[in-house]
Formats: C-alpha cells, structure tokens, sequence
C-alpha cells in the first residue's frame, strides 16, 4: 500500500516523481503561532541541493519552495503558522528524460525498477519516478518547519562518518567544519583522502556507500513511550524510510551485542547542576524507548547508488536476459546528500514526539 | 505517547506489566475462516517460554494462552476466525515481586527505570513493568496468527548469529539444528563455545548483548511501496519495537556502507522455471522497499541487560548518588529468547504488507 | 476491513462477542497519575446493565469489570493510572445459545445476519456475535476513564427524548429525574405514557425505535479543527458506531435546513464575568468544528430491534425463501440502555479532543 | 489537532484557504493502472464551481485543475495513475479580500471566526480561511479520482431535497432533471417555488439552509464492518466534515425512532435472478455498518450561511459588544453547492471501502 505519510501528530505527506513537472509535501498538525518563511525552508534546502559540488549529481535544480497555504501575515507584520496545513511546493525544471531512454524496459539490478514493476504493473521509468532521491528534498522542506516547532533549544546536527572503507577519525571530530567541505566531514583530516577516493570512483563510473550519523542535543528527558511509540523506533521508520538505506543504529547499535552489561551500563551522577550526568551515551539518548536527556544518536548505512557505467547482468521486462549500463546524472556517493535528509528526518520525529508528549502529559508540570 | 499498537491492516495491540495478574494483546484486522485454536499459539509461545534452559531467566511461566474471542465452530467442526478482533490473554503466574525493593528508589543503568520516571513521574517498578521482556509473549502469540494469514508457502525462521564477540560460521549455517540447542543457533560447531562463554557469565552476574537473525523464504515480489509504506522500513520499525535493540540491518545491512556499486548490485538472470534468479541478495529482499521475491533477511542487535549483579553507580529518584546491584531472576543474554520475537515481529510485518497489497492491487491478476 | 479501535490519542479498542467467554477493551493513550479503580467503572457500567427493569432484555449480566493493566498503587497508597495500557475484562455469564438455533439458518429482516454472512461467510449467530449491543458494556467501561480524563469540571449527561412518537415536553426538563425513572427520561410527566406504551410494545412481541441526547457542560472553547478533525465531526462517528443508530444531530440538527441565517446565528452578548456568551445555542456547542464554550449538545436516533416475534418474510443462507420469529430475549426498546453508552461516546470523543488540543497549542497560556 | 487527511486505505489530505494562492490535496492509496487525465476531474468541478446561477457566490473560480504526479503515460499512449500519491492544484484566482476588513476583529454569530480564533489566537480571517467552503473544491476533485477506483458498476448521485420549509415531492423524483435546473432538485415541480423563494433570500441579504440526499447505486454486499469499521459510520463522518453539516441520516434516519421493528423490517424475497430482493429500504442499504447490496442512501443537513446583510449582535477579539453585517459574495443557500461535495465525501468512502474489503476479503472468492 502506498501511504506516503510520516508522522503520527507532527505529519508529513510528501508527493511527485523525479521526472515530473513538480515534488511537494503537505505538513499537517504544526502548532499555530510559529514564525515561517519560504527563506527559513530554503536555507535547509541548499544544503541538499544537488550540483554544489563534482561529488553529487549534476543535475541542476534551483529547489525553490514556494508555501501555499497554511501561514498568515500577523498584526506585527509577521509571517505566521495558522495551524492549518502548510503546503510546499518544489518546481522540477532540470530534468532529462531521454537520458533514460536505455534503462526502459531494463531492470538495474540493486534498484527498485524491479520490484516496482513487479508491484505495479506500470511505472514512470523517468530518474527512479518515485523512488528517485529527488523526494528527498521535500523532506528537507518539511524538517525545516519541524525545528521551528523544536526551537532553538534543540540542535540538529549531522555528518558523513564513513565512505566506503574510510572512516573519520572520531578524535579529530569538529562540528564546526563540517559546513566547509562537500562532504559534510566533521573529521577534516580524511577530507583529501575521501577527495582522491571519490575522484576515482567518480571517473571509473562505479559508486560507493557511505554512513551518516545525526546527533540531536538538547533534548528534553521524557520523549517516547516505553514500546510501539518508542523515539528510537520512529527513528529506525525514518531512517530506513529514506532510499538506499539498509541499516540502521541508535548510540553503541550494532556493536551493543559486543557489549557487557557492566560496560553497556551507562553510570549516572549527579552533576554540579542538580541533574543527572551520564558517564557514558552506549544508550544514544535512549532508554526503553524514552529519551534520557542525553544527546540522541542516530547512525545509518546507504548503500552505493545502483546507477553505475559498468555493465550488470539483468532481465527485461518480458525476462529475457541482458546488460544493462545507465548513463544520465548520478550521485557518486549518494550518502553525502543523505545528511541533511537524516538531519531533517531526526527533526520530523523529534517535533512528532514532543507534541505526543505534551497531549499526554500536559497536565504535569 | 503510549501507542501499543503495531500495523496498518493486520494490527496488534498489546497490554499488560510483568507483575501485573496477566498479560495479552488483541490481534485486529484477521480475514476470517481462517483454522485457529489456542495449540496452534502455543506451540511458539513454548518456544519463546523462559526457565527452559540454564542460558535464560529462572522465571517459570506457563504462558497458556487463552482466546477470548474473534472464533466460531464452523459447519465442520473446525474452530476458525470470525473476522472479528482476536483477544489473547496470558495470566502472569509466577511474579516475585519482593525481589524489586531495593531497586524501587534507584534507576539501574542503561535500563528504562530512570527514561519511565522522567516521563511519567509513576511506574511500576517490578519488573520493569511495562518495559519488560515479558511482553514479547504477546507477539508471539499474535504473530502466530499472522504465520497463519501467510499460509504455509512462507517460511520464517530465527536464528542467533552472534554472543558478544563469539559469531557463528555461516559456512556451517544448519536451519535443522536450530531447536536442537539452548541458543537458537544454526551453527553446531559454536554451540559448546557459547555455553562455556555464558556460563561464565551466569556466574559473575553479569549479561552480554547478540545479534539475531530473521529470513522470511516464499515471500512473493511485490509487498511494500517504494517509500514510506517500504517494507524495511516497517521490518526496522518493527525489530527496534522490541525492548533492548539498539541496531537493525536489512540485507548486507551495515556493511553496505563499504560496497562500491558493482559489488552490491545482485545480477539477475533467467532461471530454469523463466522466473528471475538473483545471483547474490546484498538487498535481503527488498528492492526500493519493495520485495524482489528473494529471501528477506533481517538482522538486528541486543544489548546486554542493565540488571546485573555487579554494583554501578546511578541516582535514585531524589537525585542522590548512590550505587545499585539487581537481584531477581534476568537472562544472562536476553538476546536468545529475542530470537521467536523476532520471527513474530516479521510475521507481522509481513501479514500486513500481505492485506496491504491485496487491498491496492486486488484488481491486478 | 475489521478495525475496532476509536480515538486518535486516547484510544479505545474492543472485542467479544455476545456468547463468547467475555468481552472487554484496551485503553490506551491514557495521561499517567490519574485516580483509577474498577468501582469507579462500575457505576457507569451498572447505569448501562440489562436486567433492570422489564423495559430491558432479561438477561442477567453482572457486568463486573477487572482492570487487568495500567494502573499501580502510587506511594500514597491510591490506585493511579501509570499512562501505559488498562486492560479492562467483563465475564459473559448468562448466555443462552440455544435460543438463538431456529435462526441459525435465516436472516433477521433489519439485522446484521445477511451482511455479516455475506461479508465474511461465516459468523457466530448467536445473540448477534460481535454485532450484540452487549459490546457496548465496554464502550460505557471505556468512557468511564475517559470521564477521568477530563475531570470534574465537564459534565455529561444523557436522557431519553423520545420513544416511537412520543417525545418529551422540553419545557419541563430535569436532569434531576433521569436517575429515578427506567427510561432515562428527563421529563417526569411522560414517564406513565411511556410506561403503557413499551408495556404494549413488550407484550405484543414488537420493539420501538427512540432519541437519545447527550449533553456536555463545562467544555473549554477551542477542542476540534476546522476540517478533518472536527469535533462535530467525530462526535457524528462516535455516535453511528453505536448498534442501531441510524442519523446524528448537532445542536438544531436536520432542522438546521429550515432556518434562516438570521435564525440559526447565535449572537454574542459580553457576559457580566466578561467573557462570551451567547442568546441561543442553535450550533450545538460546536461552531466550524471547534467548541464554542457552550453546552455541547448532541442526538441520536435508535432504530427499532430487529428481533421481534412477528414473523417476517426472509432467505435462508441457501437464498431459499422463509419465515422467521425471534425468540431469546431482547430489548423492546434498545434506545433506552443507549443512554449512557451516548455519554460513554461524547466522553471518549472529548477526551481524545482535548489531549489533541493539548499537543497542538501546549505552547499557548 | 488539525489533521487534515480523510480515508484509511483511499486517502485524501486537503490543504488550502479560501484567499490563499491555491487550494489543493493529495490522493494516496490510489490502485495502479486507473485512466487518469485532469478532464476526468474537471467534469466534477464544473458542477461545483461558484458563479453558475444567481443562487450562488458571485465569486468566479475557474476551478482548473493541474495533475502535479502519480500519473504516467503508458504504453498504449494512456495516462494512467502509478499507485503513487496524486497531487491535484487548483490556483486562486478571484479573492477580493478587501471585502473582508470590516469583520476582521469582530466574529460572525454562526461562523467559525470565534471558535478558530479561540483556538489558535490567529486566523485568516479573510473569506473563512480554511473554514471557507472553497476548501470543497479539493473533495470534489479527489471524489472524481474515487469514482475511477469504484469503476462504473457502482454510480453515485445527489439531489437537494429540501430549502427551508420547501420540501421536494417525492413521487415526482426524476434523476434526469437534476442537471437542468440550477438547485439539483429530482422534482421538477418545485424548481419555480424555489427560484422565487431564493430571489427573496438573496435580495433580502439573507440566507437559508438545505438538505441534500446522496444515493449510490450498485454497491455490493459485504463493505462495511460489525462495529468501528462501520460504512455508515464513516459517511456520518465525511457528511459532518463538510462545513455547515448539522444533521446526518442513513435510510429512515431521524424518523427510525418513530418506527416498531415490524415497519422497519425490510423484508427479503427471493429475486428472479436468485439474488436477494428487498421489499423496503428502511436500513438506506446499510446492515449492521454493512452494505446490503441495496442502494445507500444518505441525507444530510446543511445550515445558512452565517454570512449575511442583517446586523446582529456580536463580540470583536477583545471581547467588546458591537454589531456585525457580513458583506462580500456569498452563497445564499449553501446547500446548492454541498451537492457535488456529498456525493464526492460517498464516492471516497467506498472506495476506500472496497479497498479494505479486498485487503481482509481477498482470499475469499
């Protein structure tokens, strides 16, 4: 079943192919009063556009959101949420359909133009239609608003952790970098490094996977539920609701099954505030479900796009055998771009969250 | 939010504390005239049930299970669903409730205790309550349900693949010896290994983390959508569900991270029977969250238990430093009995996908 | 598609049919630390019980609920809710099946026996299986926590305001009679017409339809939406869930029709404590989906029961042309226990909006 | 909570106000392979476009709709729907919000603008915002797309009953007249007593309300569910979620309370075909929440306009005393245009309907 709806309070519904005239989303559920402009959205945008630097697609997209609905200038001349859907609209004005000429009636083998086929019966065979990373940028859009509702209390950060086999140094970490180089590295020591590698990978027109980690800081103690609306399990729906994810970890993740107890335990004192103080983030802010104060930690695998000059072996749509290589523009690595959609999808989940907790706990203090 | 209900057609809604006088779920949304009597759950909740080895909790439950409703005695005598909601109840028999005191005021380390109280500001604090492993009898006794929606063409099997840093060959992968060990392992060669290992750590009270593995064989391509209804992001939603999972993979999961293009793409050629054949499945069935006809494989991560015997230091619930050692009965790698959850947890999945693709393609062939 | 939960934050999903062992529903979505045990259900649940008078099936259900779930004593030694799941469980004890075996096979003219049969093809005929107005015992035990929810400052009340064509003469209502007479009636001057009226009805074999109206006070301005998520909206679902209910009205209702705007404007006068308040209340409390601060005023109509003793023209589940009488025992007139399963509905409904509203503007003062 | 999404399976989520640049909503759940094209849907919005009649807002709309995604040409030259969401735009083009200054701080008895301002302290205030009936446009549009989902078979049409104390005459029902005179009344004979009763209406400044009567035809048997799931239930919903719906009936409605069991007994005969005949349709073709196969009837109330030329009595946002007349272009009977609107919000609940019905039914023959 297609439901292309995120969010159980804070909602998104995002819609449009890559090779269609427009993408879009509709956010639903924002609490009236929140200043918001088209500026506020773009700012997000830009960060994920395509074409800024040689190791993304080349693609070139303006990614202008309008908003259509949903705000309303106040008495102070303000641009202002109304509580009614705010919906986003993003031209697509860059496309090249002819590039797909070859992969039509072809399947390439690690994407979805199978399986797609196989459900569906008819697709858009145009740039993946609607499993192109294009939508992504609707997502951006709408975690842009999502931080609105979070404030600025609440920080959304993420990075590029690994390509292929090269992984940042964690010692070297430096948040402050990571708007200065174009793969969103908070290690600048494996910037050149990553450089020479994707160069290469690049050029030879093959693809590589890479990891992503978001850290979400300033998180109030008490989001989540302790099972089914756990914080933890909408992130592991979030993130693996992005294209070409195939993995996701919340703090130590994977590596929690190497773990004892006793290192696990993350110890608590009192801290020269009068709250408590982790000794440790094995949980990644998340305890049975419920975020602990600490920052939330969120990491994910992509895996290398599908799209690749080298030629694979596949079926066509009436199964005979052939060769497949796909031309048009391609993201080297499309976990670069991944950042800001991680970012924005640990902002949707986070906005969804706290407003589940103030409908049921608003009659605490 | 406290939401315990899980699916979208086939849904589950679970209830129920461990100290509490019974534990149990609705299952809603099951086609009906389907055969189902109470043995047909047992038969897996038994094999999830805790004191059956040494390696588990010294709780001894019976774990009956009840069916209170949603069948009939059909026209042949054969009790089947009514299409109407399925409630299961399990009484809690054997609580020990004293065991808790110490720990009333205190929060155990990397457990919900400290997350609950921050939330809630009142919890049962025996047994975790609401957070304890005991309410995966509940899954398993809906996804025993489920397995019956799928009908006997889809297999799905469990396994554990890891014990803290002891990993099972896979070249010895055996699924005929998986219920013939205390561990769910399908690999003989590591068994005597693991008991050693765990028997060490039974008795230093301490517990240690695993990875388990769930694959679903006879899975038809075409359940799932490309984004949002995806199938893995409903399989990761579904593992990280589970108390104590802080990682989840699909396919070659994590790891895709490191694989260029070429490596991750699984060719497919024509078989024998005209039906495509996959030459490697680094997907783990799922194409653009679209299954591909191939096995699904899922993998996800256990942490340790944070009730151990060994002291931590932690604060109670004024905030004074103190330090806490848990008594009670825990299992020593609570990652085993996670191994029927997580074929329930696919089962569910799934089962849904399954009504969910009948109801938007029932008019395809 | 079979789903039984109503309520988007609290929510409430019921099972059980009639003859099954018990029936019963989950509540989940409930604010912690709320004062909570079973007498405190009981009193709801005892206004809605069969037995009561000769006006009501003679059936003789104790009706006595358990709470299975959700609540603990807190350090004041009170029963309080802990905002996870109540499981709530009512024995069936007086089923008679065997009245129900002359039409097993024939379908009630008026009664859910043909569709249900040609739905699933298979039912539990039986006092109606999952369709038996008994389900609603758990509807009344649902709002009775519903009723917590929105505490003492909201008070709803229901009452009989017609049986066939006899309506009540609103110039002599008293809410202070609805308790003392067997109809729910709030004018004690039509009590002895009603009387000999059912007496007729109830001897003769036959059955009458009815109004229900349902009536809160103390509702804050501001619970609904303009669209979608109106609270008029909801309340018009809430109430044609109920077995039997065939239209709903809001305030004046379908007379709205022959109004003028002139008539139908409730104008707005400062009140002397200085807030609004209004000459009429023609909306029903509810003004484009949100709530006015008036009274909320909602009604319903109870179609006659479709079990009477009068033969009536039918087929049998072959098609073959019959006859069938209705023997077991059954209300004469099913509106009069609709009473308090309206108020159980109108709580449930508020009670939702009001957790909606606080997630969305828990920002506002 | 503002959640503006309506249907389960065939989801609809509106968005847009009434002097925004552009209304519009998202279809989600649409089965693949459908014939699409924006003609389809323009046919259904030129029946409820403003502007055609001297009864009706003088507002010109040319209510064009664009197809934004979810749509592809396919290999027969065909447009057809992907399964994919369809993102339907319909440009504002003639708001004169200088019209609305006059009532920008004082609220309109009857209308929204107290109750939306209560709520979220903000509005936009001009023509309604999203209280605006211009939001229909979007239902009528996503009604075309659910006509296409429930194919020819099953046919849906509307009719305007009653204005004011201007009932129809039933025995003169014709369908063939609705689309000849500008009221969508089924009875001839009434079209030159409405046309003079309106004239008054309007050129007194006043306004009146309506009810309106949606039939769908050739439904099957077996939509709906026993309880929650319930088809009637859910067009209570979707009637009352249209602005101005006071009042909603199925079959007898209201006047089921004045009937014994034995008057609404609709009683069964075997048809010549075999098939179940019934000799009244008391139950408007719903048994238990289930179709019968009969017609579905259903009826609505709709309240004048609370926009009109006679001063009343009101409140401004800081809560003094003062007069309001509402001047721009309204409707004088609302009701007219509702017509299209019910039938779409019946056109929407079956087909999301029948899609559940395959989703639990698809196993059966």
């Amino acid at each position: 079943m297609s439901h292309n709806t995120f969010g159980h309070l804070f909602r998104m519904t995002t819609w449009g192919e890559s090779h269609g005239p427009a993408i879009g989303c509709v956010v639903d559920g924002c609490p009236p009063g929140l200043p918001l402009t088209a500026e506020d959205i773009q700012t997000d945008l830009d960060r994920r556009k395509p074409g800024q630097s040689r190791f993304t697609t080349q693609r070139r997209e303006a990614d202008e959101v309008e908003i259509l609905s949903g705000v309303v200038t106040d008495a102070q001349g303000q641009q202002v949420t109304t509580g009614t859907p705010i919906s986003l609209l993003i031209r697509n004005t860059d496309q090249r359909s002819k590039d797909y000429g070859e992969i039509k009636d072809a399947f390439r083998p690690g994407h979805a133009d199978f399986t797609y086929w196989s459900k569906y019966g008819v697709r858009d065979h145009r740039g993946g239609g609607r499993s192109s990373a294009r939508e992504t940028a609707s997502r951006v859009a709408a975690g842009a608003i999502a931080r609105k509702v979070l404030g600025p209390g609440i920080v959304i950060r993420g990075a590029l952790v690994r390509i292929g086999r090269l992984a940042i140094d964690r010692s070297r970490w430096d948040w402050n970098v990571v708007a200065s180089n174009p793969f969103f590295s908070p290690d600048p020591g494996i910037v050149p490094e990553w450089e020479r590698y994707l160069d290469d990978v690049r050029k030879s027109g093959s693809s590589i996977g890479a990891v992503v980690e978001v850290v979400a800081e300033g998180v109030p103690a008490g989001l989540g539920a302790p099972l089914y609306g756990k914080l933890d399990q909408d992130l592991a729906s979030a993130m693996m609701s992005i294209n070409a994810v195939k993995g996701v970890e919340i703090g130590a993740g994977m590596s929690a099954a190497e773990l004892t107890g006793e290192a696990n335990a993350d110890e608590i004192r009192r801290g020269a505030d009068g709250k408590p103080h982790f000794l440790s983030n094995h949980a990644g802010g998340v305890l049975g479900g419920i975020s602990s104060g600490q920052p939330v930690v969120c990491r994910f695998a992509v895996k290398p796009t599908s799209s690749i000059l080298t030629p694979r072996q596949t079926i066509d749509s009436e199964g005979n055998e052939t060769e497949i290589v796909t031309k048009g523009r391609h993201d080297p690595c499309v976990g670069i771009r991944a950042v800001p959609v991680g970012e924005a999808m640990m902002a949707l989940v986070l906005a969804d969250h706290l407003l589940r907790h103030r409908a049921q706990n608003g009659n605490r203090g």
